[in-house]
């Protein structure tokens, strides 16, 4: 079958692989749609080291192939979708209410790191019963594709973010993960969302989501901005969807009191990602700092699938571009680039 | 001063008072818009027990006219809101974080039952700087008045009802209250809301405050026509905001385990309210019942009233009919009733 | 083998089975010490229904005897523990936090319930790796058979008591799930810990695992002496460890407004129980009611295991009785009868 | 009246100053006992700014001399103990949870940072009744003295520390607060405590409290100790008590992904203090960065208090030295030079 693999550090393209085998629990999928992510391009640059012919790529759909021995709740012909995160559920992590941090690490993150992803003709799922969702009628596979990784994500920026009702919050970058953390800040409540950005285009989408003030970096410092559209007062919540330790010191320097910082952003350099000393109150103005790895597992999947299916949210905003399978290379290279006012590409399998 | 009051059980009516005096924490308000609550009904029916010329009333907006030695942020003239809830901030229930309960069970209470209520000329507010919130220009008083008690009430329906982003819940009876936790709840996130009610008029403001399904339970058993809706697995959760024993077991039985039940509704008959042994789980089965009373304080106003800024609820929508402060009377009656498909009745001061 | 069964409603006794089957996920253990519940008694008179040859028994530890194909982390001869619940973990319930409902409600009590239980020459457990945990060398069969239902069922009463730091907290009835939720209470922090029983041998047990005052039922009401014992405060927390609706009722009464109340107790009569509704704040006091299953699993499991190697806690003091395998029935009806001041009686397979 | 103050940065010493005022919401105080306390040192040192003739001092217990009018459940006479941290407590921070954040960051501290402190002949208390607590009759002042910092920061350590029972934690430095850190970790229900001290005797208190392992960071990097300690898995929690960046790094090392890091310590040096990026999971490990600064307020020392009737801990072991008020400058340089193996002075006023 063909893959869109990273051959090696920096060089991606087409290889040809044997079709994923099945154990008792698995599943294998035939992917119909795709979504190319910011994070494919970081492991192709090395995010997580030196890998050979890894097929990329971990946000899709598609059609149930075959099932394990043990799987009960679902068969071939299915129409499902895989979280990009594919926890092992008897872990001592998922029995700790972490599941994506099962065994290890981000050790629910399998696709395209540990193994093979889903840029690929079939697709190796582990724990079917648990990591799939039967798709509802109503809601199209575009649709569906998002809630794998960028609704998944991006809410649970906002969930961490502990929003009062009402309350304020910042969202630091509006790429397609911070334009969902400010759609579930607007889902959890938010009084006030205050989104930074710069870009034109993810303004405007921001505005659609929910963003009730527009803070342009590129216009002066955005902690004093922030500080002035509150009375000097800071926001109930920040949340960090661009992961640089510029923006994560911001976050901590907008943030209330007693109020939270969420960190979404992937912190790919340096060290050390920094807390700025006397705004975090030289350690005791409780303010506290949540981190998270996009959640995955059934109930998530579904309780997702059931905003797209009552329309509270319309992720397909961001479906900028799109792409036919075998010119996967040319949507990796836009997502590489940015360029053309890129937000997410589709890769449509069939 | 003219005060409406309770004269005595089942009896209302106008009394000349006494203008109230200001201790130095206190504030006194000069009310311009008031809402009638059926709580008032209950009070005159008895719920609270006797009192005499007791002034009705908790809910209000208006000008401050003059404030104790203590208090630093309000001045006479500010226009203001008050909770209808206000606590004694220092005592130890606040302290733990139930100021609602400050000094006894539902002690936060003081409007209209253990001092007088805001139908009056001048009101008496206890810790004025901590219990008064000042109206953002762009908020009319009318959509403040809804901030001291249905918003606040009804929203605590919804965050006590802990519902997962995406996830179901049942909001039973769609009074002011219910209307105000079924907004509340699409305000949490929930992925499909459920209001149960018959009368079309609440119907109606249900799905506009974001119902997606309604169950008329003049139509069949509502728990049937809820396990069928949900494919027999019942909802993360279940908001009771009718008050009555019976309502409360349906909520039990339609909540899946794992899931909460959030008490709103004042229970003003019988010795005991029933759980259902069977379905909650002979007392194992994780389901949660949690209960409030209305939160107050500056600081839930302020939230509440940055909604109102940022255009997230129209609570007006529940204002069904208006009168001078002269016919409270009208008012009272036509709540005692419920005839007219009253939802809310507005009282204007001036 | 030899199997201790319900042959039907109120009978016990002994019978030959066959060796169980292991699938994939499975484990296959022999049993070497065990303990009998109340809960095995509840059973044969009914609790659960008919059954026919049901093994019973659910709190064991043993020797692994074989293990499934895809069990990574245990082998035959190693020295386990298998908790009395063992959830699937891969449920819906499961990955919402609530293991012990997986599937369905208390779905994850399958020993002696769903299929045949403990005392057996050979049990059969699902989901090897999550559900069973190796023993530390330097704890005894003995006191590691109590994590598996008496500490992880009382302590998670305490958890779910909710109790503050300095808290005071009211623990009814001194059973062996009483005695460790006592203990418990005592490990969560808590100030003040009233026990309520009128056995000697009990009230002397709770002393000991850190009662500070006992309150004998058969001397007066309950209610009025804690209430008395509190300076008419009320305690922050109160467990439900017997299942009456009385004893539930005197749990609201005793609690503070903004407290929790815990049940663990299985109530197994009536239709109902009942909340009184006056001192339950008809509905608005904040008295939240929790419940639960005993929490299964691997980490669970470890983390008490922990507890006894540290020595924070000895629950062999609750070992009244001994007993050998083929004497079992005589030590169900010393449980049934509670004659003899028995606590608990263990059983001694080899 | 006479005064311990620091006359400016750098010098102290004793001073004449005028008996404090007492507002309607105020109470005065006569110290019987005092303690000196690190903060005492870092403020001299400069930590808070410039201050002119400041009184210091956080720490004490005494006898209510005058009430102010509103004060309603204190009168002169009355032996009392007042929280090093005294909030306002109808502030938005305080109606938000964070009453020690009062109105600023750290804004509940005003003893010996916004006003004058406590070893002075009088005392001025914000909002008796709200920061004053009784003393019970079998509780000493010197017990009681603990409750006003060392017991409510360090448990506050460990309560921020999410730790579940039976779970593992790794205090970080075996000072007063983090001894009381340990002590608290026991109250929590640890399963494993690692204390990480290097002096004997800290070291042997800590055993005192509840530590299970010492880890001496002058035989090696902490690090490895602890994760050898854990089989590599490192802790459920980790506790910093120190306030340096090194050792909030180690924290977050030795934390497992999905555990918790608390911070107590004061953090008085350098721009930033660092999150190591990798071990923090590049952002998405989910380790929970909490921070606090004691909590104050007449509940928490009533509960704190109860602890200390309940027998369930011993602060008294902490007291290494005794002196009277006359010579608190003999205290104090020996808190500043740590020689002696001092723990904690103890001033006596009378």
């Amino acid at each position: 079958m063909q893959a869109f693999v990273m051959k090696e550090l920096g060089e991606v393209g087409f290889a040809e692989k044997d079709k994923p085998d099945v154990g008792p629990n698995d599943a294998r999928l035939r992917p119909t749609k795709g979504l190319v992510c910011t994070s494919d391009v970081h492991t192709v640059h090395g995010a997580i080291g030196e890998r050979e012919n890894l097929t990329l790529g971990h946000e899709m759909v598609g059609i149930v192939d075959a099932v394990g021995t043990e799987v009960e709740d679902f068969e071939a012909g299915d129409r499902v979708v895989v979280g990009a995160i594919t926890p092992d559920w008897g872990s001592a992590a998922a029995q700790d209410g972490h599941s994506s941090q099962s065994n290890q690490a981000l050790g629910g993150w399998k696709f395209a790191n540990v193994k093979d992803g889903v840029f690929a003709e079939y697709v190796h799922v582990n724990e079917g019963d648990a990591n799939l969702a039967h798709i509802p009628e109503s809601v199209t596979d575009e649709e569906a594709a998002y809630v794998t990784d960028m609704m998944s994500t991006g809410f649970m920026g906002a969930e961490n973010a502990d929003i009062p009702v009402g309350g304020s919050v910042a969202v630091f970058a509006q790429g397609p993960v911070g334009l969902m953390a400010t759609k579930g800040a607007a889902l959890q409540g938010a009084g006030r969302i205050i989104a930074v950005e710069t870009e034109p285009n993810r303004q405007e989408l921001a505005r659609e989501y929910g963003a009730d003030d527009i803070v342009d970096f590129a216009e002066g410092d955005p902690v004093e901005q922030i500080m002035d559209l509150t009375d000097d007062e800071g926001v109930d919540s920040a949340i960090e969807a661009l992961g640089r330790t510029e923006t994560f010191e911001q976050c901590v320097k907008v943030t209330k009191p007693g109020g939270t910082i969420s960190n979404v952003g992937y912190h790919g350099e340096g060290e050390y990602v920094n807390i700025p000393r006397e705004e975090w109150g030289v350690g005791m103005a409780e303010k506290t700092i949540n981190t998270g790895l996009c959640p995955g597992g059934r109930l998530r999947l579904q309780r997702l699938l059931r905003l797209l299916e009552t329309e509270r949210v319309d992720p397909t905003l961001m479906t900028s571009h799109e792409f036919p399978f075998e010119k996967t290379d040319e949507a990796f290279r836009l997502m590489e680039t940015k360029e053309d006012d890129i937000i997410k590409p589709l890769i449509n399998f069939e």
